[in-house]
């Protein structure tokens, strides 16, 4: 009997992390981070997993419409949909009636992805491989295939893709060996949050030097006095040689972007991330021409593909900042990957929050392996938070990201964790002290 | 005792139009016109009336959108509300959280553009007045009020705001007169769509041209044989001197776009709508160079004003086409209109649907009064369908929408449709014939 996927599970999973301000930064000051987490069952019993990350509030919009896009997924033919879940993007996100809800943004999307993403760790789950390697053993005309190139061809064709993926196919195995023995750079964020006081900040930062980092990332864009006092300690922690990002998570306008980083450039940021909307290609070209050599970073609100062939025609980034779960998963990121490759632009995904840094090595490193075929000016966000949920948690040493070996896209939660953290009935939200998502100063929303 | 917000109710409301392919376009083939619908009551049992339009699938998830941001708007003092729905629209678009599941796009941004023009429409009621002259009698510091500056004004700042509108302001009483007078200007899509055969369009072309129409619309983009017969019939039909416009609903890419509407040319088509991605403004400014004189209309899916800011920047639209349920309410639409005239392009809204030239017509009819000043290469898109279903219906003459003079926003269905037409309990959907959901061809979700 043919194998078909028989149901599909959707969890609204949320970590009460405002509690001790991780994760805060200047538009985000309380997040929860928390998933609409997926799980497909297939008739012979195997499982893919996969989930779309959030902040908290807001859950139950996203667990609505996965469960709403679900029903093209239950019944399917699972050789089929392993083999090419480019045809299953493609359905999702055309849907004729659902498309007016975007189209290819917001809620609709990510439900897209993190149906697509499951799909994918089932598929390397059964190839008995990582993601990464399941995408690195893929012929430059089964990559290509993957991709829907409607919007793109402007920028980027079929050959174009192919090209480059011939091209860079003779180093592969080189690389892989390369990449195993010795992982992906990463970067961390951990020193840098905005909730964070200046004791902590300093003592972050020299640990993370201690633990291999030469690239930290700092929160900005609260108050101009305090980010001048903060980057001041984060750069006498760390010394004139390690880079300093800074991130601004779209607070400011183009006009005062430029100004307030100004104010900074004496610490010498190496990028700054989201200075305004993560809609405003052409804003972010202002920003950039305006504060070379400073680098202008963004792309985990940058909601499709279409958005970031501006961002790179434009000449509006230097860094692309892809996220695992904020575009219509893996394949939509195989796009953005080759364009960036195209345009000459290093990728550096954006991770942190829960699970982001377990699903986005698989591209970073597949990237490395198969596209781009560099680590120079490349780094994988890490944030040490929630890892111990993980089934197959995200490996550091030495500031480096390990490449993961186990089978799938290390995206599965431990199901005591999804149990304890389930919102809003599991035991974290109706045992613990409330207030997490009723934060002091934030707006409440009805249950 | 201060009146207060006492319930928030969302309706989620289908009609099967796609059982006589009303609305049928290259993108939509299916459409079944629906919305999530937004009653808002008060303490002392007034009500605002508000609505997302959807096209059917999904609704249930852009319905469970709005009842999640509704607990934003439940319990607040109605006074304060609608003295200001501007500190509204911030608070919900804003949200720490939910703002990552756009921000400012997709599901989210629609539910809370449906709750702000709920509390325009109830804003609108107390005043006595409709919409539109509600919001004419606002003085230009008052407008400026209404609008969240912060990622416009690299290309508009409120006082070049506070300068549009002061200079219109003298105008206003006698551009009140003649818009009571003489109405506002329409185009018709109704001969146009896709899914109807040569006899229908031809007949209904000649009858947009008796009506008054000297502005049509037709629908391109499913096969170029036919869309080359169907113009030539449609040109036959109307003459040389009534102005046919082509819309292709995304259908193309760049390239696409710019090879088909050549084929088009010799029937002189007035303007090419949604040629390619809504997100596209860099594409969309290559079609507009590459096809000129033909001139390039977009808007109904550009999700916020930071996106019209850009289209508008780029040089890449001819036609701004406001929609009225597309982007945060009235609140966004006012500062999309401000830059429409600061660039000195027209706006010509985009309605159909259900609701949409209800509710859009205000908007249109204020900026005549108080932006713009002009209908000179204007016009609001007039589709036939729906209207019997509204309490204050629009009126049409001679091909001008005559202004609406009853208090609100124009909003209200009336309860009989709501109770028929709900999904999936509605009358409608339970005796009828089914199969409108779940139409031949067409992938279906879970209910």
């Amino acid at each position: 009997m043919t194998e078909r996927i028989s149901s599909v599970e959707t969890i609204d999973v949320r970590f009460p992390t405002s509690r001790h301000r991780d994760g805060s930064d200047a538009m985000n000051p309380f997040p929860d981070y928390s998933a609409a987490y997926v799980v497909l069952r297939t008739t012979s019993g195997q499982e893919g997993h996969g989930l779309v990350f959030t902040v908290g509030r807001g859950t139950e919009i996203q667990v609505a419409a996965v469960r709403s896009l679900a029903g093209m997924v239950v019944g399917q033919p699972v050789d089929e949909l392993v083999a090419d879940p480019g045809a299953l993007a493609r359905r999702l996100v055309g849907d004729s009636q659902i498309r007016w809800l975007g189209p290819e943004k917001g809620v609709v999307h990510m439900a897209a992805g993190g149906l697509v993403n499951a799909v994918w760790d089932l598929a390397a789950r059964r190839a008995g491989k990582p993601l990464w390697k399941l995408l690195a053993d893929l012929t430059p005309e089964q990559l290509v295939a993957q991709i829907d190139f409607r919007y793109l061809r402007d920028a980027l064709t079929e050959d174009e893709a192919l090209g480059l993926l011939r091209a860079a196919a003779g180093g592969r195995a080189d690389r892989e060996r390369r990449l195993l023995a010795e992982g992906y750079p990463a970067y961390t964020t951990t020193p840098g949050w905005l909730g964070y006081d200046d004791e902590k900040l300093a003592r972050l930062c020299v640990e993370a030097v201690a633990a291999g980092y030469d690239l930290i990332k700092l929160k900005v864009g609260g108050d101009l006095a305090d980010d001048v006092r903060r980057m001041g300690i984060a750069r006498q922690a760390v010394g004139p040689d390690v880079r300093i990002a800074v991130d601004a998570n779209q607070i400011w306008g183009v006009p005062e972007a430029v100004d307030w980083m100004r104010q900074l450039s004496p610490f010498d940021p190496y990028w700054i991330e989201e200075p305004t909307s993560p809609d405003d290609v052409l804003g972010h070209a202002a920003v950039r021409r305006a504060l070379a050599p400073v680098r202008v970073a963004t792309g985990e609100h940058v909601h499709n593909a279409v958005m970031f062939k501006q961002f790179l025609q434009a000449g509006a980034v230097d860094v692309v900042q892809i996220d695992a779960c904020r575009v219509g998963g893996v394949n939509e990121n195989l796009a953005i990957l080759l364009l960036a490759a195209k345009f000459g632009v290093p990728v550096c995904p954006h991770a942190g929050g829960v699970g982001l840094c377990e699903l986005v090595q698989h591209l970073a490193m597949f990237d490395f392996v198969a596209v781009s075929g560099s680590t120079d000016d490349r780094a994988i966000e890490y944030v040490d938070h929630l890892h111990e949920h993980f089934v197959d948690p995200v490996r550091l040493r030495g500031g480096r990201y390990l490449a993961p070996t186990a089978p799938g896209m290390s995206a599965e939660i431990v199901a005591a964790s999804l149990t304890a953290y389930r919102f809003p009935d599991g035991p974290e939200w109706t045992v613990a002290p409330t207030g997490a998502t009723a934060d002091a100063g934030e707006p409440v929303t009805a249950a």
